[in-house]
């Protein structure tokens, strides 16, 4: 099956472009850069240097419509939006690496991206591409709008909690904290290695756009909406995300319960791994891999239960589930050419 | 005046070093370390060498008391309790920056140090050393309980708003977070710089000894008893500690009543810095300083408090703050030998 | 074909196991740790668990040669000098990562390795696995000493000047740089993060254990004995060498003359590649691949050659080539199994 | 004594900022910068807010040569060379930290930095500040040009050599190696944090501007000119530089012979460093500091010297090296505002 990339020069996509090297099923047909159309890949990325050998190009929607079966979108926040619908039309399936198709409300997409939202009608054909949670719907789907990496590491974490009535959705606090890959390859002071090395960051404190995309989720599940108090902050790494995610528990359970009841929740996902009692997940164990890792910590002095969850921003957070749910789209295994051990050390 | 450091050897005393070298009353008449004594210093620490050439000296209490006027405890848990008694008696003046004489519970001590505590006696006696809000008994103190890393952070951050009774105090959580010299200079598999590099590591949920320490002073200025969530993690990164707090705003007060009773809380005190509406600290900002930067946000979609707490753990944390200890205890000026800009980038 | 490893703990064989677990062909039936037998895989190395679920065994020789076709050996100086002949005895191929059998004068492990050499029949029938020069030799070796890190960037980067005569090879000097992971997962005070992070250090000048190995190959492929100077260099971060390589060009050759004669040099080689004039490889281009990636540059004003020579330490500088030279042994294409991308950022 | 800093918001006036905040006699009277004048420092740079309030000024030749004794130049190139002149008329002496006034020939400054070269009336009235070589010159001087980061290094280690004669200046190979901080805070891809952390790049092989720099100076002490091979390196840090120097060695002579020759070559000088035989000096152990370290070793095995030299690139290769200059020129001891310890870790 033939696939093509859009916003190639990403590091969404060059994610995208190292899983689906190995894929046994899918090949790149196409990746299109608007910015460098015409340069090879290997210049605009030099360790692809002679190990795939492709050029950039100009994107005409038309002719690549007729070459590929679905269309990854690795692009900039209102770009999606416009171009999606016009593959959709084409019968090409899209799935869309940006948030442009995340939230059902346009007015929230309104005041959180302060943009117009895309059409209604393709708001509401869109599925939310938490694999591990609408599979079956995903599977259905033409246009898969791929989570943002906070809401993944974050939801993954709380959704169990929250569907068994667990914790109190009014109290959940989420302290996020994020390599500096998620900040995309755009230059800036904030990003400039000098500023941010041996330097920790706190930003954008109840501001950031993954706020409504993670209300929305646990508000779908608690079957009421939730507000949160959701906090970011860079930490100098390249990669990886943890949540720290504090709620009160709502009944008397202890953390071998709550361990037990998220071990059956993700039951049937390869790529959800819940950690056994007193052991917590660093990032690191999940570096370049699709995993989730989440540790559970239930205070009996405080009544607070603490959740630890541990992606690759670039992967499960971004190119890997993108790819799963490629893989649920097409009926494949959803691990298919994601079946790899994490890098360590 | 004339000092000692024991426990010579460690991150807290070289940072001693470096301040009392330039301190212009202070004079580092002996450093001890039980495990390197004989060497010089220079051996220990090469960056030293052939600007202070000093011996590690054996401790012998009766001879060092006869030396000096105040010795620094940067040891490790459970020795100063036993020899700071010893000094004190000899009418030297004690600084510890061990936890020793933090807790003024003794049950406090024995279960979250697992040893038992220092004689009772003592625990009265001594002063906590946070400079900013004990400062008074600091001057009259013969021992001082310097602060923990986290605790400093964390309390500096909270502690105008307990006071005011701005904020619902059951409802604190805490997370913090720190550069890995926070661990001290012993090795560890956790330690290793190709286990903690690209790597974000949470640890000891519930579980830190610094637990009882901020517990114990917010409930002093909140009046009744306060039980905290608090959470650690490691950073990859040398210096620097973060608290990011969160607590419900008790009375509807915005961002920038809160900057401004926060700038009047420390207005005498040089060292801390409270940021301008919509300003993060970064841990940056005060590395190798003694300033502790705080920056706040009210929530009002969510009624919850954000307050973000830097400071180097090694300065303001540790050693600097000892520092400021003494210059209150002599009566000099609290910057003597600390007013410094921080070293960026 | 089912394989073992020896030293199961080390980055070494964890890096082994990343590759197995995906290789097509080869399956791992033991991983072998003296000092953690009887744990699970995944509580010495958790971003394992849930995925390869292994017991770590003691060795029985006798046992274990009955189990695997091949065995590779992960384990520090002076061990694999005895076993690997009890295995070869068993017809169990060995494939050393250590450095026990790459040289061929027992003299010079002695004053190098400072103790006795293997038995100098085993000297003599083992095989210097780098496997771009010598695959036909691998091919029907028992036994293969896989080179070290050093010298697996330092000789893929000299060897084609050498053997065409267009450097001096009395002038060669090699300026080495490694990131933290090759010195092993044993902690010390040296490779303790706060002390190697925002770090640079130079370490045994003139002394590594690599230069016999280095001046061996390049004398026989030069045809006389060959002495080089060779430094070593601690860099911050986890993974990279960076091989900076200087010598007098014997003849006016141009950048370009040499790219070219280097291109057909590796042409059928499809893991070491040249870079274009003008473009120098960097360290994280080959991360966590099998790439070597080589930068010329012939200075006119000066007359010297400078080879810019790069690999991951932990793959072609350790377990990817290892893997490379089981391909060759046993006749498959040398890329199974390590046909990836780097990883990139 | 009142100083002003052109070039405001790079590293080199932040780090001329932090020395003389401190400094006993000199006072910041005032900062221009031409990019963000009208804002505070404190906009710029957070760390100095409520420590240092002080406006950026545009630049007025004529009031700021009445307000200042001295100007400190932290200009990108080409800009000081039209600059200084006007100050010099104005009978206000000029540190410059930039390139313009290092290279004694026109020819060459045309050739390396590719336009025009200052006035040569200028260039021949500048004094080079390699302070440790030409202290009595830099005292009686108008203007100083302060020298490159790298040449600072790569002299300091180098010369007392050359002086003697113990080396072949045609042999000298010289592999440097910096922190990134030394690239500016202009923001650049090269520079972007996910790009460089974790990695290690060469870059301008035989094309840095810093060689002719380094041939004048070594030519000069040599009393014949001389080539020398450079290459540069950016490493995974913020701070520090190392040169790591080769040649051959001109007559037989230890490592402890040429210890002891560099120790008796720098006995008056407080901020070089000559480490024991056997001990190699890493960037860590002068990070922050004015120190240059130099690490020794003369290999019997090859006849080729070793040079380990490092410096803080800020301090040492910039600031704190023009802060000792003003110190010459203005007659004070040498260590003023500068004798601090390096900060560990």
């Amino acid at each position: 099956m033939k696939v093509a990339i859009i916003g190639g020069t990403g590091y969404g996509a060059i994610e995208l472009i190292r899983f689906l090297y190995n894929h046994p099923y899918a090949e790149i047909e196409a990746i299109i850069s608007h910015s460098q159309s015409g340069q090879a890949l290997g210049t605009v990325y030099p360790h692809t240097s002679g190990v795939l050998e492709k050029p950039l190009e100009e994107l005409v929607v038309k002719d690549l419509a007729e070459r590929v079966e679905i269309v990854f979108f690795a692009t900039p926040p209102a770009v999606s939006k416009d171009l999606a619908p016009q593959f959709l039309e084409h019968n090409v399936k899209c799935i869309d690496l940006s948030g442009d198709f995340r939230l059902r409300s346009p007015m929230d997409y309104q005041e959180w991206y302060g943009s117009p939202a895309a059409d209604e009608s393709y708001l509401e054909a869109a599925v939310y591409g938490l694999s591990e949670i609408y599979g079956e719907e995903i599977a259905g789907a033409n246009l898969v709008a791929n989570p943002g990496c906070y809401p993944t590491a974050t939801l993954l974490g709380l959704l169990p909690a929250v569907q068994n009535g667990w914790i109190e959705e009014k109290s959940i606090i989420i302290d996020a904290k994020s390599g500096v890959s998620g900040a995309g390859r755009g230059t800036s002071l904030n990003t400039h290695y000098p500023e941010m090395n041996e330097n920790l960051k706190a930003y954008k404190l109840g501001q950031h756009k993954h706020i409504p995309e993670i209300e929305q989720e646990i508000g779908k599940m608690a079957g009421h909406p939730v507000k949160i108090t959701f906090s970011t902050h860079l930490v100098p790494m390249t990669r990886g995300i943890m949540s720290t995610i504090y709620a009160d528990i709502a009944h008397s359970v202890s953390t071998d319960e709550m361990i037990d009841m998220y071990t059956a929740f993700y039951q049937e996902q390869p790529f959800v791994r819940i950690r056994r009692n007193g052991e917590l997940p660093a990032t690191r164990e999940v570096h370049g891999s699709n995993y989730c890792d989440i540790g559970l910590h239930a205070d009996k002095r405080t009544g607070k239960l603490t959740i630890i969850s541990v992606i690759d921003n670039l992967v499960k957070g971004a190119s890997g589930q993108a790819i799963q749910n490629m893989n649920l789209l097409k009926g494949w295994d959803v691990a298919t050419g994601l079946n790899y051990l994490p890098i360590y050390p």
